[in-house]
């Protein structure tokens, strides 16, 4: 079992090396937040995981250290901006912010983002919005990159362009984050580096048959899009909505061919307030969670659990006992908090040694 | 192989048939175009076929023949209305009109619709969206009725809540009609009806067991969410996105345990001219587009399809050769032509006979 780590001094060594390497302290305090956050509620993909690689971005300047984002259209709830490749975690967190003061004032505002860095986890920004009473809705795709199969096809055109959704409600808020293929690149690649299948049959191979295998995608296969073979159309049609409602709302795309890795971005945020109200919004929500949870099944069958349920109480847990790290990123971290002159936490319980 | 009717023969019979039952001639003409569009394109459970419902509605006055939605409340983009359980076909296509008015000036508009009749085919009224340049976004549940488990359980407990898109391209645009289960109530009773097993295993039974049996629903099973037994959690967070988007802004739902069926509606119009520009966003979709046919596929296997695309070339077939409807709508629409004294079409081809 791997080492556990302090989850608030975790986030100070995250925003150190960020800061370190040249982010403004403010921006780098938010991006650890998220980060760490999301190893809180166990998305260890896109956690401190990713740390490493937005460090190497900001070294060798693909990633700007500082500068603003450039609003190229403003009509009060409809945005759109250019992110210049700034950080996406920050663009995003900031982005919200002016969402949420423009959703307060017209019921609703959309903001897109052109050129952001990559967003990280979608999940970690979602309890920020329900938390002040919003819903909001979150889109992303990278326009250059591509891993998912149109259906029918077997070849790569898209990225699998995850859909987050935070929900209030009167309890703990619905955290969905999804995205419209059925297995992302990162458990495909992280599958691939351990040996190991994948839990389904979530890949096409080159002859069109499903395969657990990673080894296909790169060697003539590709992520199936949500649904299957049996109904992946569903899958291939979230998967369009997601490039419409970011890349194309935003005007730059996979028809740029983008020299760099990054995101195309959308952050909707919706004040019920402004329709029914707040109150008959979680009223309905939170009556629809608990039929959920009291919905009949199968015989010693697990309890019926709501998108984010498991996540925000692995948070609780490892807020309280330490945050549990996929085994390979404190290493990686290690070599960045030496460059860097930053020091590296120990190990909440374990041999007492730095890394 | 059924008889065909001219398309346009069809709409005037529809209307004249809602016409007489009661309905404004401004409104019944709206609701036979968009359910015989539905037939044109193929959805045959969602097109003429309600129509005998939407007679009897009339007729016993659940359906109220005249009056107008309530607005609630009105910030500009977002707004929200009480449907009174008006014709949900025509409510829809009149908040169109309110929204993309709203969408040139805002740059978007969501309109929610509580209490709302039914909306029947999603797919209908994309396509009046997409021909003057917007983005149109649609969803819709039905507080009064539940067919769908969720992830884990086995009892029904919300609506296959569709979800459904219009994308503007350079050539015909994107239509996603999509449910967030695997297969619809529609078609399941479809099936158990004509005796025959559905095309996959997409319901679970009260034993937890995923069944190509019509009959386990009704009988302690339910449709399965959108990924099925493997990654059904994606599909239940679309099915909760569904309903919060409807049911929860519009501040009506399954809590307020309605006695009718009806549906919580939400109608959002994006105008790309907003943000990005119509011109760069029909030029990043229609990339999108080419590329996903390009994609390569295995050997002998069938073109990549985009969504919408099949139903489009069959309206235009079908718009020349005549609309062939299931086979037993034209009979059970006879009676109430007897009924209301409106004379029915004849088949184009055929024996000639009155039916």
């Amino acid at each position: 079992m791997s080492e556990r780590y302090d989850a608030a001094r975790l986030k100070r060594f995250a925003a150190d090396l960020l800061r370190k390497a040249g982010m403004p302290a403010d921006r780098a305090g938010v991006v650890a937040e998220m980060l760490v956050d999301a190893d809180l509620m166990g998305h260890d993909t896109h956690g401190l995981n990713l740390a490493p690689q937005y460090l190497e971005a900001l070294a060798s300047r693909e990633m700007p250290r500082t500068g603003e984002p450039k609003v190229l259209s403003d009509t009060g709830p409809a945005v759109l901006w250019d992110g210049n490749y700034l950080s996406g975690v920050w663009l995003v967190r900031h982005a919200m912010d002016t969402a949420m003061a423009r959703a307060r004032e017209y019921g609703l505002c959309a903001l897109s983002i052109r050129r952001s860095g990559h967003i990280a986890c979608l999940a970690s920004f979602l309890p920020v919005a329900t938390a002040r009473g919003f819903m909001m809705l979150l889109f992303s795709s990278d326009p250059a990159n591509r891993g998912v199969a149109p259906h029918g096809a077997t070849e790569p055109v898209y990225t699998p362009n995850p859909i987050g959704v935070g929900i209030p409600t009167p309890g703990d808020p619905v955290l969905i984050d999804i995205s419209a293929s059925i297995t992302t690149m990162g458990l495909t690649g992280r599958a691939g580096a351990d040996g190991e299948r994948l839990a389904g049959k979530w890949l096409v191979d080159a002859d069109g048959q499903a395969s657990d295998d990673p080894a296909v995608f790169g060697d003539g296969g590709a992520l199936l899009p949500l649904g299957g073979l049996d109904s992946g159309h569903k899958g291939f049609g979230l998967g369009l909505m997601v490039e419409a409602m970011t890349s194309g709302l935003a005007g730059f795309g996979r028809r740029e061919k983008p020299g760099q890795h990054g995101a195309s971005v959308m952050v909707m945020l919706i004040d019920p307030e402004a329709s029914g109200g707040l109150e008959s919004f979680a009223a309905e929500t939170g009556f629809l969670a608990d039929a959920c949870r009291a919905a009949r099944r199968p015989k010693g069958a697990p309890a019926v659990r709501l998108p984010g349920e498991r996540a925000l109480k692995l948070k609780r847990e490892q807020e309280k006992r330490g945050v549990e790290l996929y085994p390979d990123i404190m290493p990686r971290l290690a070599e960045w908090a030496e460059r860097l002159r930053v020091p590296a936490p120990n190990p909440i319980r374990g041999k007492g040694s730095e890394t």
